[in-house]
């Protein structure tokens, strides 16, 4: 019988997380943790897979064997830049837990916005009993750049809240009960959109859209007569400098950003002190470790039984 | 033909906002603002029908002639103590946009606790990039107590978020999707509650319900170890120094409050202070005005045309 190949961990992640998710996991064979002083020597030649999250300058050189590679994450812009990335299917993690706890973020940021807690906030300090005028959801309108398993999975939550929701996609494919844009229709779903949600993967494409040019594009007809920014994608497509300077200026009323350019968000960040942006470290939709061994054990029998393997990034689009 | 009676307006709500939903209102009658100057002494005799919000003591001696009552709010407790109240039907006000606004809020506040925000704000001020370990919604159960129009339309929304969610009422009626649970059933309703969600109106059964006695019967065993308390049914069922002293003993986690034993919550009220504890000044889901007149209305209709009137309050039960 041909002995099953080992599978290299490297998760830059909580690594109590990491041994005890380890446990039970991948009983049929060797589990290479990179992390792990032990294996900072071990050779890596023969071995096939490799799960990975931020995974070391050297990985690539030293395993020349690999025939997946699977990220620890939703994203893949933390590998597709790694030199030596061989030319095998890389496979990111779609997950239930991890798509439901995004929604959860997106939900109550886009609720948080709508019913004013900064500016209840600021009256709660003073210890001011005042009610605002308070419109509800159907008065605005989320759109959603990034219109994929995330996106369309907050859509949906976000409109039995009773948002209205639109969405933005690359290929602007349809999907049932959204009206969603392309992008020859970014204008038109910009000027729609009171409250934008940012789920994009970070691709050559992506890098920087989230600028002032973008944000004076969006509506200024809803309630509060100003648009606000909401992030979970990654940091590297939206331009910090601009965010600051349109909350500051009015062009935004606020934003919710759980990514940043420079991540830990630097001591000097503005962003720590302003009262119109609610922060959160990457930390929206954590990978659960032990649904992710689960999700690449599957993907890996799917393999060794030469099914094809399933949530394949399309190397050349960069997602 | 029979003049159509006049209609009394007695809302202590933003005038401003009465006077714009008075607009075009009852096309079809005499509209009677007590609040305008020009009513003070007017003579109320002959008039049939009173829409009311914390009405004047003395508008049901004036009022002599009333066939309906018609509530500002979902809430009744602040017509049904008034002296001289006519034994007319009394109907409260039921409307989407109420319980569209409810449930925003509702879900709010349970995202606010499971995603740990006071957590996070609190490393922010500090400037410190921490992610927390993260439960998700279907780690936790929301228990409702009050499972009518408001309890079951937010049961609905927090179930599709991911969370469990139980229901307590005094009937303990079936409703399709969700255990319910009646009065003798109280013990087992509390040790399964992660979240108690207090949606009840104010009745003399009702006065004081939330207090030590039963936060120390909520679940422990949820993955925060303590349970949290959220009230937006009526300040009355809440014993406010219970609250305080159960948050401050680690018998609660914490709290979301838009409702209070006196409105506006008075200055010295040590909530003002508290970080687990979020407050909002009973704006949970005003009242639209322009809905109410519609309500209003269709009810008047309804009831000239012999049909049954909605929304009938039970005086016996209170509510
Ligand atoms: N903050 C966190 O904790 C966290 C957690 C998980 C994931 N994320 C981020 O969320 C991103 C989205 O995840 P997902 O699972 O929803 O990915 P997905 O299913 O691949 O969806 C990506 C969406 O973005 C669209 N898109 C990509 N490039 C585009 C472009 N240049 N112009 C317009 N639209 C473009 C895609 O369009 P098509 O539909 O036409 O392909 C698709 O709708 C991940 O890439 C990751 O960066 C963040
Ligand atoms: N904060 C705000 O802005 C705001 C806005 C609107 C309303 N409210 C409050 O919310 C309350 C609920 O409104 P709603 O429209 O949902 O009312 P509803 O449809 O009449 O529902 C009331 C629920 O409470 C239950 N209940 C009443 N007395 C009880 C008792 N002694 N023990 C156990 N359960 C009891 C009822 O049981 P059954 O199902 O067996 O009848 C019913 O499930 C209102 O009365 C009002 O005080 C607050």
């Amino acid at each position: 019988m041909h002995t099953k190949s080992p599978v290299i961990i490297d998760l830059k992640f909580d690594q109590e997380q990491v041994a005890a998710a380890l446990k039970g996991a991948f009983p049929d064979r060797e589990v290479i943790n990179l992390l792990h002083p032990a294996s900072r020597k071990r050779d890596l030649s023969g071995v096939e897979y490799a799960v990975v999250w931020r995974p070391g300058a050297d990985l690539f050189e030293r395993a020349k064997d690999l025939k997946v590679v699977f990220s620890g994450g939703a994203g893949v812009d933390h590998v597709l830049n790694l030199p030596g990335l061989p030319d095998v299917p890389l496979v990111r993690f779609v997950d239930e837990t991890l798509t439901t706890r995004m929604s959860e973020w997106v939900v109550m940021q886009c609720l948080l916005h709508l019913r004013q807690h900064a500016a209840y906030e600021a009256l709660r300090r003073e210890r001011v009993w005042r009610e605002l005028d308070q419109p509800e959801a159907s008065d605005m309108t989320v759109g959603i750049m990034g219109f994929g398993v995330l996106g369309q999975d907050a859509a949906r939550k976000l409109k039995t809240l009773g948002f209205n929701v639109i969405g933005w996609s690359k290929s602007g494919r349809a999907v049932k009960g959204f009206e969603v844009f392309d992008e020859a229709g970014l204008n038109t779903f910009l000027a729609k959109t009171d409250i934008l949600v940012g789920l994009l993967p970070l691709t050559p494409d992506t890098k920087g859209i989230f600028n002032t040019g973008l944000f004076t594009r969006l509506s200024r007809k809803g309630p509060f007569g100003a648009p606000v920014f909401i992030n979970a994608g990654r940091g590297g497509s939206q331009v910090e400098a601009d965010i600051v300077a349109s909350i500051n200026d009015g062009t935004l009323r606020g934003a919710s950003l759980d990514v940043f350019e420079q991540e830990p968000l630097p001591l000097e960040s503005p962003f720590w002190a302003m009262d119109k942006v609610f922060l959160t470290p990457h930390a929206a939709a954590a990978s659960d470790v032990g649904a992710l061994f689960d999700h690449v054990a599957i993907q890996i029998a799917r393999y060794e039984s030469g099914k094809p393997l399933e949530h394949l990034v399309d190397r050349s689009a960069g997602y």
